[in-house]
């Protein structure tokens, strides 16, 4: 594609930061598709704003790249709805790549994939389309991540993780090496995984505590 | 201000850290104000060193920007002392950003927050007066952090959080998104904060266990 | 050394990252030892491939760094060994700091040390000889770190943390400042280390539970 123009969907938080990177790689934005913008006006307020999926309808698949800013919750199907639909259209997903994140030379990213601020994804990585590796994450030698899946901010994989389709990996999970995650498992905030899970595994790290209060301000 | 000189005041390692960043910069150290110089020697010894806060007098509010060297720990108030005090007699502290930190074009901080080596701050966040977002932390989009507070090493924010002022974030915490921290309130070592806390509230993160002993020497 | 050649030692993953790290500095590659190549193909299969560590001794203790590509597990010895044997003979271990590194320029940095992506070593921290500072891992101010030791990816140290030789610090593991851990030690994975451990300490980490499974797919 020569000289294709942006189109974001979302606009949400995860579609500013979006927004913000391609700006700083001087991509064309071509327009924001939400219902709402939510998040990121000092952007989104000065380029075209579109209200409805459909409208994504009025760009040539030729001419467009389509930017998923529809951001990963558990549980969630958004985000991969909008990518299978309009992938089966015939539209092509943008991989973003922050300026800020490290990529390894002999990593492979898929269509879609996302790659936020100061991540890492070292040598040997495979990262699958549509899933957002997030800022500050960290993603060691030989790891295999899937589709759809989301690395929340500042987790960590260490080297030979494979993370199967689908999986949400909460902010601060810490994954030792040669584990494996099934398809659809969610693995809570600051969890550390030491061993692999079944698909659709559900896995809470350690609750934290409150205990008692300050007694003098400052 | 033009051409302004630097005043640095404390001499421990959050100083020194502090005056590795300026100097890096080009900006010019007039001088670390402290009873004893505790870290940082490389560097301290070879600039004019004062002994009382007082010294601090002796510079004229338009020629100097202070910055606040004293480390922030919980339930210490000197940090928050030190700046308001020389705040209300008319001097401006030094807003310092690491060249290796990524500070969002659309973030906004304010006078005297620190922003240290390899942090990020991402879109549409505000940072407090006086506040340290140290070493290695990740601040995701639109989180509002207060007045006074402190974000350790290595600390994660995910999207929308709110931390009010005078807070604690200890080294290496995990905050899901759209959670707010109380003022005042101390967050413990490597704690995963899932839901709001209120002011003053002391959250403890999950105890390690010592489990025996290493057998073999290696 | 004029020009030295690099000769990488292990065949996995450790070695591959190294590997790139190296190419990225233009540094001329030798040859990779080891009796297998599990890893980084793209970058091994255009050099030279020695099987047995005894090739190491063609080479003139004049004329090759030595790069220790044996990754550091908990009670595992080779990496040891083998720095310790080839040092005994006059070889050299390269000292490598990652382009995506920061290191301080008031940090002391021992023969063979190794400093991966995106880590940070902050000012007056002393890093051992052939350490591991891992990806992704932040060592704030006027941390001490022994011989034959490795932080894991993610792992944080507050400032003036003194970790003795031979301590391994697994991935994600949160300390505090002013802390020692004892020679030998092993915290495990995303550990917060609160007060300092004796030598040969085994330090666990909060388990994750397995709660239920996810209803529907996604």
């Amino acid at each position: 594609m020569n000289n294709p123009g942006y189109l974001i969907i979302g606009g949400g938080g995860h579609a500013a930061a979006l927004a913000e990177i391609l700006i700083k790689q001087n991509k064309p934005l071509l327009g924001v598709v939400a219902p709402d913008i939510l998040a990121g006006h000092a952007i989104f307020d000065s380029i075209q704003h579109y209200l409805r999926d459909d409208d994504i309808l009025r760009f040539s698949v030729e001419k467009v790249l389509l930017v998923n800013g529809i951001g990963a919750m558990p549980r969630q199907t958004l985000r991969k709805k909008v990518f299978t639909r309009f992938s089966e259209l015939g539209y092509t997903f943008a991989t973003v790549i922050a300026d800020s994140a490290l990529v390894s030379d002999y990593a492979v990213l898929a269509e879609g994939a996302q790659i936020m601020n100061n991540a890492v994804i070292s040598i040997g990585c495979n990262i699958g389309e549509n899933t957002i590796i997030n800022t500050s994450v960290s993603v060691d030698h030989d790891c295999i991540i899937g589709a759809h899946s989301h690395l929340a901010p500042g987790s960590t994989l260490s080297g030979q993780v494979k993370v199967e389709n689908s999986v949400h990996i909460a902010t601060g999970v810490s994954v030792i090496n040669n584990v494996t995650i099934g398809t659809n498992s969610i693995i809570g905030v600051g969890a550390n995984v030491t061993k692999s899970v079944n698909a659709k595994s559900i896995v809470y790290g350690a609750r934290s505590i409150i205990k008692g209060s300050v007694k003098n301000d400052n």
